[in-house]
């Protein structure tokens, strides 16, 4: 069992929701633990959109009840929430002085230093592994730079090591829909900006799926009568029910990622990548929009131990985080296991 | 030399712009001729966002200064607008009875019945080639199927007989953009609603390209100093300077079209490929979002003489109407002369 919610902060004095911030650039993560901290340790942070509740659960929970124990059965897993992820410090909960339009840019990198401190407060000297789904990738990439000798493995589940240019332009179509949507009000809204949040959803969809998907009408798998059950219910009223900001808080962290910041040559794509310690798992869908596997293939090359495990799923990017078949899911859990046991 | 712009309505009175409408579904269609008409005739529709000017200008006339003859230069070309492309009758030059919100919902069917009218009076018994680019293609494969023996070859260039269920979901992303925009005012705008058309190109023009297209930074090609630039010069102001309901127009024909409306079977998708007589020749770009070779490869596999020739080409859609690389356009025109001399 998961332990309930916790919080870290980068503050002496936790302050998430508090009356007074006990500065403006205090940084809280929420995050849940499952085993025991002799175990070793997993770090896991949510994903675009995700929450801790939805983060890999089929890692650490039996969900095919088929009565095998958890990849992670035997590990100490740590949940993160992402930041502006709603849970931990986001536009949406922080104190009206750095709330909403007030929250600073925070990056990737600001998580991954958060993480690094919380895991630290928890007593994990390194991490056996950092897995993270899509953004979470994203991250894992990041740490394995930014701490090199903190981290063993990461697994890369749909991800990659930069915002590719086709990802900061196709993000650019959600933000746009949602700045200009006409309860924004230039982020001033007071009401939730509904017609915002849903029409982002409503051109977010798309992209997390694929053309063969739509063309085997795979909603019906899911138990919808139409495409357009489906977008109404899995997306739009989803990601519509987000905050605003929140939602273009992760954006512009997403934009701006890239490895290269942080590595031994600042810009050096392929020296940033060269420099992680860690052995690396990298499992892009074959049919992701977000994260080609063309772009994995490329990282792969330039990692120091990298090995491609291409998932063949039509479910687009939703493959790499275990929304895709149950094969799918499969395929992940075995390769995770595999990887771990190295 | 193109003729000027003419126009051609189904009422005996062409009412374009006029005070008074002589019926509120009087529909007129904006044309320009090449050539003679004793020459073999070929028509070519406008696409979606494209004028008279922009549609297929490279098969007509000699843009590559090699001196060779055009493509269509011993034919009598029929250029002619799409049905709310801002040209032929649309919600932006309507008589107010039936603009804006009072367009009537025109179909594939509307233009491709109203462009054989216009070809009769024009004195064409029949068609050579009719040839399509994009929702072009949509139109020629209609073509096809309405009327079967008034057309002896059809080219479809990124184009698809049906919108697929990916197109149906993609096009709902800048739709929403724009329907929820601020300026948008439910449709009843007084002032161009610049915001939403914005937004809408914004949402649009990542999937007019491919992620391999963005890899190789090809916006350099076109002389743009940064990806935002060309965001902005080509998509958000060109597509931003649409009225909001010429864009939505087209987008409601687009998402409504299917050949297997009008074949012999309705809802007969296979029935109403197998029912065209043309000769076909099918162009998809490998790299095409909107509608990928998958779709091309089984459309052709029950038409009666269909030909598939896959541009290999990054550009993604816009490779199919002649904006992809030179080699790109010119694999086209091979492709396009060696099918018309069959």
């Amino acid at each position: 069992m998961a332990s309930s919610t916790k919080y870290f902060s980068n503050e002496p004095q936790p302050n998430l929701n508090a009356d007074e911030p006990s500065s403006t650039t205090a940084l809280t993560l929420a995050y849940r633990t499952v085993g025991t901290p002799d175990l070793p340790a997993v770090l896991m942070p949510s994903c675009y959109g995700g929450k801790l509740d939805d983060t890999l659960p089929f890692l650490y929970t039996s969900v095919d009840n088929r009565g095998a124990p958890a990849v992670l059965a035997n590990h100490f897993v740590i949940v993160v929430g992402m930041l502006s992820g709603s849970e931990s410090s986001s536009p949406s909960n922080a104190h009206v002085s750095m709330g909403g339009l007030n929250f600073p840019k925070v990056t990737i990198e600001d998580n991954v230093r958060l993480q690094h401190a919380l895991c630290r407060a928890l007593g994990v000297e390194k991490l056996a592994a950092y897995i993270g789904f899509s953004m979470g990738g994203i991250q894992a990439y990041h740490m394995g730079v930014i701490y090199p000798d903190f981290v063993e493995r990461i697994v890369i589940l749909a991800g990659a090591a930069r915002a590719s240019w086709h990802n900061i332009s196709f993000l650019e179509g959600p933000k746009a829909a949602l700045v200009n949507s006409e309860d924004f009000h230039g982020g001033r809204y007071v009401e939730p900006a509904r017609m915002g949040t849903q029409a982002f959803g409503r051109v977010y969809s798309t992209w997390a799926l694929s053309s063969a998907w739509f063309r085997e009408k795979n909603w019906e798998k899911l138990g919808f009568n139409s495409m357009w059950e489906y977008l109404e219910e899995e997306w739009e009223r989803s990601l519509g029910s987000w905050d605003a900001h929140d939602l273009l808080g992760m954006l512009q962290m997403w934009q701006s990622a890239d490895v290269s910041i942080h590595g031994p040559v600042k810009g050096d794509f392929v020296a940033a990548l060269g420099s992680i310690q860690a052995k690396a798992l990298v499992m892009p869908s074959r049919t992701d929009s977000y994260f080609p596997p063309e772009d994995s293939m490329e990282e792969v090359k330039h990692l120091k131990q990298g090995k491609l495990k291409i998932i063949e799923s039509v479910w687009g990017h939703l493959a790499g985080g275990g929304a895709g078949t149950r094969e799918d899911t499969e395929f992940i859990k075995d390769a995770v296991e595999g990887f771990l046991a190295e």
